[in-house]
């Protein structure tokens, strides 16, 4: 490793900290270093917030003319929340800037080390740039598609059953999992569930960890008949403007009323047959700067994402165990793929929580 | 780990160099060390050579006088395709021996380190026990059951499923994970599948690793009403005496005298509904000295070892590919148990081959 990677991994590490609090942005870190020596790092903590670069260069003060810093994502050059950073940067004295990964908002891309090099600094760009686009794939694809990245969670038995032969599923996998599964929550702007699950569960699809969550993520529910009770427990938790209801062009205007009623925000997503169209559902979302979506089942919904493409993570917890029986549902339903048109996953890893196993990677394009 | 473990560790290892060739007798192996130092090694190469401590013993001839033997199973008393070791061991002059299991064989059963320490030996048992039992899993639930041990194999997708929606299961898994499930067949003395899966794919059920395999396993179909073609691969195959057709009571007669003119063995197991008893069939094959049995499938054939209670361990391979699909098989048919009854692996060994991850572990009992 060298000195330019230690201290771009040290940003990376710090950009961390903020997982699941910055969306819509990104997470950044950003590290001042002169003579080897580290002089002050930064991260950017939530929408609003100063960006991480300003932060570190705010800590080093006049300590930073001469210096280098290191910042996981190009400087931004636009308005947004906040002023753009590459003036700051430029008139903090820095004498050179090691980037990880441009930024591929329209808005950026690519201008800010160019505002950096026209003004004199020296910029080398790439640097961990595979570790920082993993750190925010969920804002790179967001960038690069236009709609939320999309991660497939599922907790299944060995061979594939997400609930016995009667529904029942609680629990396949144990509580580490269960609580890492919360975690992946709490990165989502946004989980999904079928009615199915809704119905079969009532779930309260609020993050639940050591206290409270800043950023709970909008509960939406693919319903396209509006079954969802009012009185579900996702409609009536806090905080009480996040349930989304997306229902298909078939939905009972009587039941969207109830639905608005109790407080949801109902959305149409008019798909094939009556059904809720998932891409339609991701435009609605992204519109509510929804950047990552976090699909929690149950099986017809899994497949229905799967089905029209726009899974980009897959994140499957494995119970040691082993259900059988025809009639129990295995994860994804849907009319299934031929075997050489499978979804494959690369970037896979693989991690053991308490007696479970995490397999979790990326959905494999072109 | 202290010097006893650390003997008896190359003891293991040296024994485990004759996996799948000793059936049915168990892995052994031997070293003897005198002043901290070794002085000679031997393991078990086949049933009828000669024992483990035997060969170490030979090779170390009269240095044996004082030193101390490691052996990883309790030597034997009985006369079977060998004589017995004790009275070799106690003639050696050696003074001390070291054992990692008792043999659970009623016919030595303890009495092997009774008659050393009768003999004035001094006799330590229980140095690294789990892993010489779990080296030795088969040999020791054959000999504590009287059946064989039986591990359930088998190749999945992420979600669980053993072929598409048209039944296309070559390849689910990579080249890696293929030729690992072909070293679980070279460990085992029979291998069992479905009709369905000999009449969809034709198997061979042979091992083919690098060279020829000395020990092929028996090659078992169950097949309730004898539905097996003549001209099926794993009858015409090599060794030629080595296919057996377990068929139910409804299975024709002139279907049963073909093949056993086409040179199969058909074993009559009567089961509920005229289907195969799976305990009748491990009876049998445990009276041709059957030791280790690999089911290999399909999802009826393991349903039906998983409830009636006959696996001890199962091999999963899962390659990182979603098919979905409600019509695509999953790797466990029948009715399905209740979550809480689920069968529950412990012992559980995670590994990555190529790009696929098996998931390996024995049966939780009681």
């Amino acid at each position: 490793m060298t000195d330019d990677e230690r201290f771009m991994q040290r940003a990376l590490d710090i950009a961390a900290r903020a997982r699941g609090l910055t969306s819509p942005n990104p997470m950044v870190g950003a590290v001042v270093v002169r003579d080897g020596a580290m002089l002050a790092e930064g991260f950017h903590r939530a929408a609003g917030e100063p960006h991480a670069e300003i932060e570190a260069l705010a800590a080093a003060g006049g300590g930073a003319r001469g210096a280098t810093l290191y910042v996981t994502l190009e400087p931004c050059v636009h308005h947004g929340r906040t002023p753009p950073c590459a003036p700051v940067v430029i008139a903090s004295g820095v004498r050179r800037v090691v980037v990880a990964t441009t930024d591929p908002n329209p808005l950026v891309s690519g201008r800010g080390v160019t505002a950096l090099r026209d003004a004199g600094l020296e910029v080398a760009t790439g640097v961990l740039a595979p570790q920082a686009s993993k750190l925010n794939r969920v804002f790179l694809t967001a960038m690069r598609e236009g709609r939320p990245h999309v991660t497939l969670k599922a907790a299944t038995t060995l061979d594939g059953k997400i609930a016995d032969i009667h529904g029942t599923s609680q629990w396949i996998t144990g509580e580490a999992a269960r609580l890492e599964g919360r975690r992946l929550r709490s990165e989502a702007d946004a989980v999904v569930v079928g009615v199915g699950t809704v119905l079969a569960d009532d779930p309260a699809l609020t993050v639940r960890l050591d206290g409270p969550w800043p950023r709970q993520p909008l509960r939406v529910v693919l319903d396209s008949k509006a079954r969802t009770p009012a009185s579900a427990k996702l409609i009536q938790g806090d905080p009480p403007d996040h349930a989304v209801i997306a229902v298909g062009a078939d939905a009972p205007e009587e039941r969207v009323r109830a639905l608005e009623a109790a407080g949801a925000r109902v959305v149409r997503c008019p798909g094939a047959d009556g059904r809720v169209s998932p891409a339609a559902l991701l435009a609605a979302l992204f519109a509510r700067e929804v950047r990552g979506v976090l699909i929690e089942g149950g099986a017809e919904v899994s497949a229905s994402f799967l089905d029209a493409g726009l899974v980009d993570r897959v994140a499957m917890f494995l119970a040691p165990r082993l259900l059988g029986g025809v009639k129990a549902p295995s994860v994804v339903a849907g009319a299934g793929r031929e075997l050489k048109r499978a979804v494959a996953l690369e970037g896979v890893e693989v991690r053991r929580i308490g007696d479970d196993v995490l397999i979790d990677g990326d959905v494999r394009r072109g």
